[in-house]
């Protein structure tokens, strides 16, 4: 795979999300849009029957080869559908979270993290799932990072990553109760993470990342009035960052860390908990940002929002965010390749 | 002061807030807009010579009478300065929090509360002030809201607003930890909240107020799988505000909720910590958020932003929040009138 490697273009195994919601017709105006062709090579993962019912909600003609066995993916042209043959979409209510539909999208997304494990592909994008349609037809489910580390029997640091344009958003915590937050602020899970999101943004093509450190209480704890997480754990683990000759700076106040970031000459910023990053990510771009899972073997990206029950069929789905991640998925596996 | 009532201008006693920073400058562009004197008529609160220094800075050329005691403002011209005579700037360096820079803007913040007590205002407003700098000249400064109730000696709830445009932001705690807050999150503590903002924005002017009410945790708990207390606090309070005739709806995920406040239709959102809303409303317009506090017998209200000591004496602050409070308290008053 490495002869002419800065030359060919990426591929990407595209697992289609939940059938009841956009992720069809998500999948479909990707496939309709030529800038995706000419930055990558796709692999759709799904249902013939499916796709062809996104095509029709989207408008879009699709003709591409479709193939049922693995093996057959070797030399066939691309884009490419890898038809499991799983799911008849009239079977199946829209709008509505199914078992029928969690398992579809769970074989999906399975079979393009094997693909991509196994060298068929360089990178994972997944239109949108809805997790307790998955977690109804696999109980273990719990988020994506663990899926992930689970199918490929990993073990390594992962975390989640969102982006908007060119600005990154990790956080130390996330889908755990606000209550449970402070407990598990350390230096140690705060220089994790920005170690994390410095590795994850060179590996983008960053080569010096700068990083802002969001603090965890109201105007950064105010000199340690309203708590000591600043002065315990974040400023130490930004001080310990910067030793390492990471561009680390902060803690800021969280109330003012994404009006200095939107104005420039920050790649990303760390934040504390799940909603101080995402209140400020989608009031700057609801309909565009990108979710990255980091530290995987491969990038895996998908759009940041949901699986939009409300607007499912109708045509209107938004594809910016979708286009947004295969564009970045694409970028990094090139980036990678001229690395190699 | 009934007679002819809903004709009569407003008016606001204004504080000058920390002389250190940006606050002369702001009360001297404040009293060199028309529209401020059309809206209202303003008793400015200082020294001359702090008041001349902020209209040099701000190229300004001022004119109005000065009275030295409290009787002389009956019949006076507006605008006038109740000159307390009690800081020589030249005696302060610029950009610094100093004792004698706090007692300046404590003496103005307690004199033009006495004078709404005592009738010779309708609303009080301030620029900024530098809670540090109060505590070096007043130990038991905490914030505005306690130095109020002190000052004027009552004991009723009283509640931050920050305001942006038209909308409104509650927050059900705020200057805390934020390990303190869940802690604090009941249906009691939640349904005082939207009943404040209810009655606060029915004072200012809105017949029937939209409320929205985030959630506490991400995804607004997901269904209690991050969390319990939109289950057992929020979704009940918001329940029992709609028996009350409120208008309130929530709880939605925080990191949306702000988003559907921003496509209108809603008057104020209630949150459930400080940088849950500080986040969005600074992002929305950092330079035009006024702060209000409401739940006291008259309307009390200030730009959202800080002293900005590293513009101070530079000519560049913007007016935006300063002229947005000195509008919003007069149009408070104004409605108070017209229902009187």
């Amino acid at each position: 795979m490495n002869c002419g490697a800065n030359r060919r273009r990426p591929v990407i195994a595209l697992a289609m999300g939940d059938p009841a919601g956009i992720s069809p017709e998500l999948t479909a105006k990707l496939l309709d849009l030529a800038e995706i062709h000419d930055a990558a090579e796709l692999i759709v993962i799904g249902d013939a029957r499916v796709l062809a019912r996104g095509a029709k909600i989207a408008g879009a003609t699709l003709q591409l080869p479709h193939v049922t066995a693995r093996n057959a993916l070797h030399g066939a042209h691309r884009p490419v559908l890898f038809d499991l043959q799983h799911l008849d979409p009239t079977s199946l209510a829209p709008g509505i979270a199914s078992q029928a539909g969690g398992a579809f999208a769970v074989a999906n997304f399975r079979t393009a993290l094997r693909l991509a494990a196994d060298g068929f592909a360089d990178a994972v994008c997944f239109t949108p799932f809805n997790k307790g349609a998955m977690r109804l037809a696999h109980p273990p489910y719990e988020d994506e990072i663990g899926f992930v580390a689970n199918t490929l029997g990993v073990d390594t640091p992962a975390s989640e990553f969102n982006i908007l344009g060119t600005l990154w958003n990790a956080r130390v915590t996330s889908h755990i109760p606000l209550s449970a937050v402070a407990g598990l602020i350390s230096a140690e899970s705060v220089l994790h993470g920005i170690r994390l999101t410095h590795a994850a943004l060179r590996t983008s093509g960053i080569a010096a990342p700068r990083i802002l450190v969001a603090g965890l209480n109201p105007h950064a704890g105010d000199g340690g009035n309203f708590g000591r997480e600043e002065i315990d754990a974040i400023a130490p683990a930004v001080e310990q960052a910067r030793r390492e000759h990471i561009q680390a700076e902060g803690p800021f106040p969280a109330d003012t860390v994404f009006v200095r970031a939107r104005n420039g000459g920050f790649d990303a910023v760390v934040t504390m908990y799940h909603d101080q990053g995402q209140i400020a990510m989608k009031l700057m771009g609801f309909d565009s940002g990108v979710t990255l899972l980091g530290g995987f073997p491969f990038p895996i990206c998908t759009p940041a929002h949901g699986t939009a029950y409300d607007i499912a069929g109708q045509g209107i789905a938004n594809i910016g965010a979708s286009r947004a991640a295969l564009l970045l998925a694409a970028r990094m596996v090139s980036e990678r390749l001229m690395l190699a």
